[in-house]
């Protein structure tokens, strides 16, 4: 996978701009089978775990999640960067939501907070720019507020590529044919998540490998961090 | 593998003592391949890493780690369990060496240190000696003393079984004819592996993912590790 970093950042939303309503539509139709089977369940447990009141849900797509909080009692306010998910979002209620791309959060410039805690389920896909974004994260968070992050299983959604950071091309194999044009996602190894958490601030207080039922590999990683005393 | 737990324990300290020959000379002739393509180099470089001056080496074998480290200006005390892998190491030199078991070092009946970091190389094979011993390791440790683990991937060294805590029979596949009666092991996922660093007091600092050159799986992980604050 190759091209301007830059390129490929802008690729990613791209494609969830195009892929946004049948995004959607799986998501609310729950046909997304380690969604139900797994990792929905996970993020909301993990999420649970350190009790916050109020929550920033970063790359929230179409507010499931905000909406699964809420219904716990917990205040969210939901980003994305895709407008059409987020007027899918508002009409879903549940949380508060605006549209604003990572460079937005990364760069200060949003307006909310403090949380207790941030949370990015599957929406860290790109390089620079989720740096920059989880660095900037602990300006939005009071102080030792939690990050959760759910992302694919480094080693076990590697595949037949070598273990390394990269770039990689996206795929929407196992979806509907109403969705196209994938997104490129930068793979990173499970030493490059600990150290990039690291390096912008957080200490992992526990991970967690949600696997589904008779499955034999875990359906993806959850990083219950900290942020490092300042 | 099913067994009364203690039975499985005592079975490992037998079977390195019935293999201690044959594993002292392959260690020596550096005739395992993935020790010599990638985990050799990165557990010293690991400790380096952490700039010791002293440092306590648990389940040295035949002591080539702290002949290593002894050659680079560390200290190093190394205890195993099995008599003839420290008879070795004495042989060797390039530390002071004891026969101890775990449940001598989890007593805290060693007398030794303190250290500035204690290191386990694919020397954590069972279950509550290994509970037992990484909870006593702060005990030998200066205040903020380190620990540095390296043992086989659990995402990636999981094979064909379901990705969860158990003992697995253990295989000298590779190994010659003059390997016997291996040992069990009690497999942890990469989850378990960080809540149990931290319920014994650590705080992970870095993982490591030691990988061979061409090869597409991690051959080990590395965990660095400081003791939280007391």
């Amino acid at each position: 996978m190759n091209g301007p970093p830059d390129a490929l950042e802008a690729q990613i939303i791209r494609s969830w701009n195009i892929n946004a309503k049948p995004w959607a539509r799986a998501v609310q139709a729950a046909s997304i089978l380690s969604r139900t089977l797994a990792t929905d369940r996970a993020i909301v447990d993990a999420v649970r775990s350190v009790s916050p009141g109020r929550v920033f849900d970063i790359g929230c797509g179409e507010g499931w999640l905000a909406r699964a909080l809420c219904a716990l009692g917990v205040e969210v306010t939901g980003v994305d960067a895709v407008p059409e998910l987020v007027a899918e979002a508002v009409r879903g209620g549940g949380g508060r939501y605006q549209v604003a791309d990572y460079l937005a959060i990364a760069e200060r410039r949003l307006e909310c907070g403090p949380f207790d805690a941030a949370v990015c389920n599957f929406s860290l896909l790109g390089k620079e720019s989720v740096n920059g974004l989880l660095s900037a994260i602990p300006h939005y968070l009071d102080a030792a507020g939690h990050l959760i992050v759910q992302t694919l299983h480094p080693v076990a959604a590697c595949g037949e590529h070598a273990y390394r950071d990269g770039w990689r091309a996206g795929t929407w194999a196992g979806f509907g044919a109403e969705f196209s044009d994938p997104a490129p996602w930068y793979f990173r190894t499970l030493a490059s998540w600990v150290s990039m958490l690291r390096q912008c601030g957080f200490e992992i207080l526990e991970c967690r490998e949600p696997t589904a039922p008779d499955a034999i590999a875990p359906a993806s990683v959850v990083f219950i961090c900290k942020e490092l005393t300042r």
